[in-house]
């Protein structure tokens, strides 16, 4: 029943505004085949971040087959942090994004088992399915830990997540992996990962939306592109204030870029550590760049990507959803 | 449809000798009624205590309404370590325990959504459940991240695991809580857990498998018994060249003995933090026993029992259990 | 010039109410030639210890060419702790003991250079001299690191410390250790330490200060007993207070007896290792009394003494100080 | 005595290529005063560290009257770890250095006390001291804990160690701080230093020694420029064999520069913690480059050095000791 010319992919994610690009991008990209979506609380609450990808799932106008399953909404072993500083109360600060019609309905229905039915539509695909994950790996974790089988279902694991040098939630460490490092530990260790890849804060902090970009996004003059673009303006500021960036990095929708497109990426093997319960090094992506510890390779990172094609496919994406918008059509 | 006066417990165990025992006491005493049991990775791999458990509720005779769900073979953060050195290839050594008649047919009915399948039976007692852990915490962990909503079917959680002072596989960690840290750290941090009761080292280092309860086994004289005090014999012998015990602690059944009298007990409560990754204390259950750190007491430890009792409820449980053995009948 | 029937000793301290004892049974055992006392912080600041070891030495009687140097005031990677709940603010609390009348002189002779007069002191007494530790081991390790050509002159380090179950600062850590576990893992591992004893709380807590105690020490009606008395009962009461206890232990005196006589003790070698930064076991010392890692033994571990027989040693070590104590001359 | 125009300053090093240039740009820096010289295990052992301050002091023409005082040979809690692999068995490898002729005469002077011997040098300066740390911190760490009063005999400590991302030797630690982490934590926590510099590898691997500065090195046409030159070319073919650089970063010479000249320099206070024991991220310098933590910042970190004013400095310095060299008056 899928299109066999593209790329199965499960978006495992927690909306936040670079996550709802992202989810643009999963489902538009013309390589892409997005199976379906799970949650998982970080950017915030479980609560929000599901009625976030709902919200999004509407406005960029997803087909209504494409499932939204409510994950985990605690960490393995650590107290959960969101992070309303950057991505505001809602989780998506800076519209008032209207409610999927059918949230309620639609919610709940999957949720009390949901780690068998996100593992049941994965492995009824009937080819390896890539699963992306924007947020912590904490759903990643568990679904490996209880459905190791799952290896056979799938071709990869691409997450946005860690860093090489320097962190962006304590000196050393990135917000995905530090919300959940033990679950990170299992996704790195796991021998039932045919192939992990690991976009970094160092690719992704290439990738800004600048002034031109939001140009570009402001002239497509519609209510859908429109209300994308202030999302965008409240995550600038945000940014700015927080980290005093001219422009915030555009996290999320770089993993799905690198499923999508390969040949935008550099990218390097290497083996990477998790560290869990440091006091000043815990949720550390530890890679070894120089092979200094000849430890088995157990991770692609990317190293660069191609920043201007990659706005291109973006702003392509929005361009389709823009295209399927209810918000355009009620106008 | 269960039997109002019995407290409902689920056992989820890894069998194991003295887990043999703990289900003969679990299914066989009058105050408790066994809703099920669930196996996991631990004094051998999963397949054997799996196997294991099969085998023990065929020759004592349980009742074929009680399902055994094959659980976690893995644990969460560490590779599994198993225990032959104690309880041999098998996890059975000492007897040649013959297999359970229906194990190819009822065993994978439940197995790939165990998870859930245990969680399903738990909630569905219609009262709250004791859960008794007697190995690696790893299923009861996942139990509470995948479904917290368990919390409102649950009476308490208790184990068989830990110490107070000195370990039995590093100086300072118990066997149960070694093989999985960051699944007894959830287990003991979660606020979905209604009451924890530990049953640590130091109480069952008291419950000896004596001379005098090997000639008390062995005057019930059937061949379900005799193959009981083989198994005892194969444990005795291990205890004794491993840990130069001239008796060895009859571990879990203890866990049981507390759910069904807990007056044979003492028990004292503290504060316990787990610890995970230490390279010399890995593993530690650390008993705030004088209250130093003053920290909220999460977990109730069960300091004494009365050992005479105990074995009178023992060899009660294991004498219904031979009145009930096929081994017996078909003699 | 020293008599060569004794042992040399160096007593590296922390007065505090058990240290007095300490110094007394060092300077007044018959088998003993105490060389000298060094002071570090601990039970009180190292201007309370330094002060209250002269006080000691003052009231006890101590041969003035028995050098008193003050050593160093804080552990090597920790804030410091003191022990006001159990010594006082004084560190003596108890009794108003006066001070040494040429303290003032005395001190700072020898201050500025401490390190290499101890270490002078030692290696000028011309046979190997036991190094005996009742406080923190800060003193001891720099001498280690800084002269490490003294093990050439040293025959073993005794210390009073550690435990091989339950602490007492923390559920599993004593109050030495924890104080600079670094210090104590430079000693632990150190390979200019000819030969390591560890006296440790589980011994400690037996020798206690029983009223009968109290009574015989009162029998010598004197102002010396009497002032030690007084001590003795404060450090009752605070214990007490603070562990439940009904009679304290007698923690340093111990080490000093096993150098005086080792018949008095049972041993058991066995490896020790440190741990040095875990957020719920620093300072532990990880004892592995069965053996399971199969490391370098590194520590002989006391572990039980003849309680009478070192009361009788330490009562007539008291009887000789009081023979000498100015205290009852001046009367 | 000394030349109240000129920055007094004691190096504490670990000769070693680049310690060798340190050695040098601090003798003849016209702004500095080079009061003495202490060695440290690292680069290679002891013995080869010390010997070889020895040999560059000598080829370089140092006067005689700046004392070299061999330090301490151990970490305070880790093995050693040295690195012939890049410095050569001797630690000097590439030329064959002649002996310092009073070598066997002044050496083991001031050795055994030679803690007190440094501490005496810098306090009997008359004025605060840069000490200058360019191999492991273990000197510098005992110096503060047993000399603690020698906070008001110093300006600052400036140290070559560290990194804010990539380490050199794990995946993020440097080779000074992670040969004794616990020595760099006591420095970095200290409160007797009344300022920290430290200059990382972001900065060192600024300076390299690339074929042009080989070329104006080997333009000076001497012996000694061409004993230089020979170590300089070892240096550079071991980076590239391990590091895979095409021209050798040259770090000591930096933390010289920095109190030579700090306008060269562009720098960052900031928070840095020491990782002392953390498997994987042991020995590193946790910068917190954006106060996340909002700690009390303790360290300037040297974050930008101006590459070609550094060159001319340092190629000044060694035709200052050209002149100077026995190597070239002899010939």
């Amino acid at each position: 029943m899928t299109d066999k010319t593209k790329k199965p992919i499960w978006l495992d994610c927690d909306p936040g505004h670079d996550d709802a690009l992202a989810i643009i991008l999963a489902a538009y990209h013309p390589s892409l085949e997005l199976i379906g979506i799970s949650t998982v609380v970080g950017n915030q609450t479980l609560d929000r971040t599901t009625q976030n990808a709902y919200k999004v799932a509407y406005i960029a106008g997803l087909p209504s087959h494409i499932p939204i399953i409510r994950g985990c909404g605690e960490s393995l072993c650590r107290h959960v942090t969101t992070c309303p500083e950057i991505h505001g109360q809602t989780g998506l600060g800076g519209a008032d994004v209207p409610e999927h019609p059918e949230y309620k309905t639609l919610t709940k229905q999957q949720d009390e088992n949901y780690l068998w039915n996100i593992y049941q539509k994965i492995i009824s695909v009937g080819r390896p399915v890539t699963l992306i994950a924007t947020g912590q790996l904490t759903n990643v974790a568990l679904l490996l830990k209880v459905f190791p089988q799952i290896k056979d279902s799938l071709l990869e694991i691409v997450l946005m997540g860690g860093c090489i040098g320097i962190g962006n939630i304590t000196p050393g460490s990135e917000f995905n992996i530090m919300n959940d490092p033990d679950a990170a530990h299992i996704v790195f260790t796991s021998p039932h990962v045919p192939r992990l890849v690991m976009v970094p804060l160092e690719l992704t902090h290439t990738v800004c939306v600048t002034p031109e970009i939001s140009e570009r996004l402001r002239s497509l003059d519609s209510p859908f592109s429109s209300m994308l673009n202030h999302l965008l303006q409240f995550f600038v500021s945000t940014y700015k204030q927080v980290f005093q960036f001219d422009s915030p990095p555009l996290h999320d929708p770089c993993a799905i870029a690198y499923v999508a497109d390969r040949d935008l990426f550099e990218e390097k093997v290497m083996h990477v550590d998790i560290e869990r319960t440091s006091e000043f090094c815990q949720g550390r992506t530890v890679c070894d760049l120089y092979d200094m510890h000849r430890k088995e390779k157990n991770c692609v990172v990317a190293m660069k990507i191609k920043v201007e094609e990659f706005w291109n496919t973006m702003l392509n994406a929005i361009e389709l959803a823009d295209k399927n918008s209810p918000l355009n059509k009620t106008k």
